[in-house]
């Protein structure tokens, strides 16, 4: 496995982005959104999403320049008209817009429609933190997971997102698939031939499965049954009802549907900490539940969400990136077909 | 098993609690809560728990009548000091103010600090949904909940609730412990001496249980692992640390602490609907989903989260509200304690 420094990898993203015609105001969110899930050690969310991406660019499924427009629907919310472009530059869009509303009136929302897979909602979560903000980022996906009691997929992944930043700069995230697995998840065992845990995958008759390969062509299971399938019902609603982004099966799938463009909707709040107590107050709170939380196990056998991210983050900067070898060759041949290169 | 008539339990609850010296402001509000949740067939938060409150309120662990007072944080936000009065009346108050503050500002958000237990966020949801409001609503408790990766309590419970108003006047509804098992359920299998469920209790030393005695002196696991800990901890995080309430031990068992006020911290979020879309085309939205998801399972296999509270609602009321023995008994008993009566 490559490890290549982190400005390499961003300056190749960078370079594949331009080559592939996506617009130059546009390449900075995309390049900085997939580098720091390869930071944060969730490379199935990273640069290995660039040929898919830029096939759908290709194929005009993916439009860039979009022209972005937002509409004010009240002192607190917005909504976000992403005209069919990259689900990252809207992403960005519609988060650094709910901090604004949220320092204005102390709590910001912003919904999105006509938008594309926007990658992980840590992202933007860590990009609210930043700002001293508590948030939470949900985005509706294309039907892959079944309802409690169904068979047959009806909701996205629908991962859900929330955090808070913490006084050393290391933002608790949580993020997480409402299925019982994540797709990405999937797709790593299906490559890997490994085969999955019991109990999250039933196949086209809704027969329980555990190979990689049938769980593709089957459907997920919902996280602790009902209650998974409450909170993706949840972001159904908000990232797709709400904002009149496409929902359920009006979604699109962005490996399997070059028939359509994705039609995703997202939604994004964001509360300003700082109406409440002092910002130093509530670093002193969050970091006493955090010593209460990780002295309640064995030493060193609890951990926060975020931290593993944090870990790798450190890890990365150091050492550089690590690429699979599958990606360093994906983007290796991307790069020849568009006339740039990669330095490996 | 015993059938009251709705109006004549209400009326026995208002008996009790005006005869235990509740504040008369404040009886109206505990009895409707109270009631709701009988009828809505979730009895665990209904009347059952009159002996239990009224026994913190004669040990002045429950203050009533309580001095509750706002103090707005910003246009869209604002904090409940509940002065250790009844969570019942503190959430319903702070519901009603953060459906004033969306209705203005087009979101809300109540934070309730010095609380007490609330009884089930699905109530406060169906409330804000009769206003036309998204709602969510969070309260912490005391600890009985594992960390992922730990074994002793840090957690409560802390259940999640969420919910949308449906053309029909049935909310949906998502109300959940963010346990693998809800604290009442681990109850009611003790009392009915039925095993619990395999991998969602430890004992005291870390070992899996699933005897409902040994599963009272230990702690429940949360649900689905990693993601019920985030969501446990979004929880803590929002209605316990940005509201300055109690955090973790910092709340007290309603049950078995009678050393402390409850100290639990409640966070109620209502989004106004309208300021999206008519209200008529989100019903027209959320019906497309709602097809969409019953259809995708055997004929009449998959429900939405609220049903069968509905359900239970139109029978409890042709029928009366089915009262289990030991609560008919424990009323009747405290009934007498008091000087009053009930009509069984």
């Amino acid at each position: 496995m490559l490890r290549v420094p982190a400005p390499d990898l961003r300056a190749v993203a960078q370079a594949l982005l331009r080559a592939s015609g996506v617009d130059g105001g546009e390449v900075e969110a995309i390049a900085d959104n997939l580098l720091w899930n390869d930071l944060a050690g969730r490379t199935n969310h990273g640069v290995e999403r660039l040929p898919i991406l830029l096939r759908r660019v290709q194929a005009g499924l993916i439009r860039t320049p979009a022209r972005m427009t937002f509409r004010s629907l009240s002192e607190a919310a917005a909504l976000l008209d992403a005209d069919d472009g990259f689900g990252q530059v809207a992403g960005a869009l519609a988060t650094d817009r709910a901090v604004d509303l949220a320092r204005a009136t102390g709590l910001g929302v912003v919904g999105v429609q006509r938008s594309n897979f926007y990658g992980t909602g840590a992202y933007y979560i860590n990009r609210a933190a930043g700002a001293g903000m508590i948030s939470i980022a949900l985005s509706n996906s294309f039907p892959k997971v079944a309802a409690e009691g169904g068979y047959r997929p009806v909701l996205g992944t629908n991962p859900f997102a929330f955090g808070a930043p913490r006084r050393d700069g290391r933002a608790l995230i949580v993020d997480m698939s409402t299925a019982g697995l994540a797709g990405s998840t999937v797709r790593a065992h299906q490559q890997d031939g490994r085969d999955l845990p019991e109990g999250l995958v039933v196949d086209e008759d809704g027969r329980p499965v555990t190979d990689p390969d049938a769980a593709m062509r089957g459907t997920l299971l919902p996280a602790s049954g009902p209650k998974g399938f409450g909170l993706a019902l949840m972001v159904e609603i908000l990232s797709g009802v709400l904002t009149g982004a496409g929902v359920s099966s009006q979604v699109a799938s962005m490996y399997k549907d070059f028939e359509r463009h994705g039609n995703s909707g997202h939604f994004i709040l964001a509360l300003d900490i700082a109406r409440w107590m002092p910002i130093e107050t509530f670093y002193d709170r969050l970091e006493l539940l955090a010593g209460m939380v990780a002295s309640s196990g064995g030493e060193g056998c609890v951990r926060l969400p975020g931290d593993a991210r944090w870990d790798a983050m450190a890890e990365n900067r150091e050492q550089g990136i690590a690429l699979e070898d599958k990606t360093a060759t994906a983007l290796r041949e991307l790069a020849g077909a568009l006339g740039t290169a990669v330095p490996w």
